[in-house]
């Protein structure tokens, strides 16, 4: 494998030094991007884009092409390739999000679900090597999933950002259910993301996009021991170098503590946690990566480097920090305040990294 | 005024000792209740429900008449009745939930907005005067509004619960035009909830049912220091007792130092919170109200019974706990579910107020 020339990430997410804080952004090959659009048109639609390794390998590097600055390039794909290689039938209604043909909600059909060959996820992994080969080195590769419960919400609720009563009812009224469909996913899950390694991913990412809908005790229950599960079976080193973890749930600020517990590296933080405070409640188990507020970037490069050189500030001098958005950049994004904000982040920085 | 016969959900709110924990549910006047549905069709419209001081008074009383374990009736209103009174033209699009026909984007509109004359909500204080006579000193009633962010969402929106991408963007690149939005509604909600106050509502709540949308430093700037605001805007006293006040930030777990600190006199709290915790947190500042994931009220009465036990257990010995639920209670609850919570809470908490 060819020499990484810039492993800056890498190296903030075992909290080792750096030369200034590494950056990234949380669906940075996106509809933001003239040139995504563009490649979308050309693919057809949004599943041809993450099937097709050859759409994948163009997305994925077109925001490092655009932004030098860029630390880490992270595989395109979708979160719910998972359910649907479990069979769930996912498809794209125009306008509408990502749904499934079939819910889990028969028993005999939740005791009937199985941990699907890996052949047929074959086109992501496909995607991993080729995205490799055309980095040349350039920046690390992350790799991904969604988290058992995230996906189970999907699986179980039939689409995604719903108010979850479908999921929250089988969780407290059939828990045994539910959690046979979160081993079978913590199962495939870790398969998956052990063939993202093999394949040429350098770090790997867990979005637990849904976990803070969850009650405290819940998500214990219900996500966090998943999560667990999966990262105590993930391949821990591969090329000769460890190959970081990280671990996001959105809105569960309240319970780092216990996602520091469970063998993640890093953890991500959305935008409502004061990093700073964040640091003092994990101590040296994780480095953070985080937590700017997409919306912000809708607003003026001047507001946007106040509020990056705010966040800098608040985690302070020394390792451990990654940054990026709290949550995916919106559509609406205008390209040049993205540039703002990764200028500004190696701007303000490097001071901290003396 | 009647005498108070049951004043538990009064004291418990100022920490004082009471003989069990007290009891109520957002939303408790809704329609999971068919009677609630039955007054709806009757009334023609939500809104005719809410301006018809008759109609409010009916579906106010519909809960405690069929559950005698609840301590605390809430006025039947709706947090937008504020910024419609403000010129902004509410209505309810079937099936869609409410939208404005006027949004504040423009500077000369925002610059033009005033606090309007109390009059144009006369009906909601009728409301209250006419809900206080028909419970004749039953339980204690409750008067409410919107938090001021809570408020311009809707306002600059149009609608709620959306991305929030629109009002903050304001928020970061005009924040003088949001703070002039945000300051006439805080002295709007102050004028609102003192005349409930002398329309006979022995306490208040404040909903920010968005706050928990924004980043850690924003919510300080555009929400807390608002709702500060009121609170000390607030009649303290009425009929020779202590107003109390409970302000709920849903999502704002993080932030409850920061939330003990303005003046209230009990947050509330949504599922995502360990009760327990928050009182360490919080101390003896401020009673707690909460904070039951309303989807758990779909199961079983067995699992409602050992959910409303563990937060019982959580929150300890001791006053300063009005049980309730972290949210509204949807409409696809049994009746006889929520009537097994308020036992749960009624047979579980005794022990903890020897």
């Amino acid at each position: 494998m060819t020499q990484l020339k810039n492993d800056t990430f890498l190296r903030a997410l075992m909290r080792q030094p750096t030369d200034y804080t590494p950056v990234w952004m949380m669906r940075q090959a996106g509809r933001y991007l003239p040139e995504y659009r563009e490649s979308r048109k050309n693919a057809g639609s949004f599943m041809q884009l993450c099937t097709s390794p050859d759409f994948a390998t163009e997305v994925t590097l077109q925001p490092l092409d655009r932004y030098p600055l860029i630390d880490a390039a992270i595989l395109f794909s979708d979160i719910l390739t998972v359910p649907d290689a479990m069979g769930l039938g996912l498809y794209f209604a125009e306008g509408e999000g990502p749904k499934f043909k079939r819910t889990l909600c028969e028993e005999d059909v939740i005791r009937n679900l199985a941990v699907p060959d890996m052949t047929s996820l074959q086109y992501v992994f496909d995607a991993v090597s080729q995205i490799r080969r055309a980095l040349n080195g350039r920046v690390p590769l992350i790799g991904f999933s969604g988290s058992p419960w995230t996906l189970a919400t999907y699986m179980v609720e039939g689409k995604g950002g719903t108010d979850f009563l479908t999921v929250k009812r089988m969780a407290y009224a059939r828990p045994d259910l539910l959690h046979r469909i979160l081993d079978i996913t913590a199962t495939t899950v870790t398969a998956y993301l052990n063939a993202q390694i093999a394949a040429g991913a350098q770090a790997v990412m867990i979005f637990d996009s849904w976990g803070g809908a969850l009650a405290h005790n819940a998500y214990r229950e219900f996500s966090l021991q998943y999560m667990e599960k999966i990262l105590a079976g993930l391949k821990r080193e591969n090329e000769g170098r460890i190959v970081p973890r990280i671990v996001f749930t959105k809105g569960g600020g309240l319970w780092l503590e216990a996602q520091a517990e469970i063998g993640a590296d890093a953890l991500g933080l959305d935008w409502t946690v004061d990093i700073g405070e964040a640091r003092k409640r994990v101590g040296d188990k994780v480095a953070l990566q985080g937590n700017l507020d997409p919306a912000i970037l809708l607003s003026t490069p001047e507001a946007i480097e106040k509020e990056v050189a705010t966040i800098l500030a608040s985690y302070g001098k020394g390792n451990g920090h990654v940054f990026n958005l709290g949550h995916g950049i919106t559509q609406w994004t205008h390209p040049d305040n993205a540039a703002a904000m990764l200028e500004a982040v190696r701007k303000h920085s490097v001071q901290y990294h003396r």
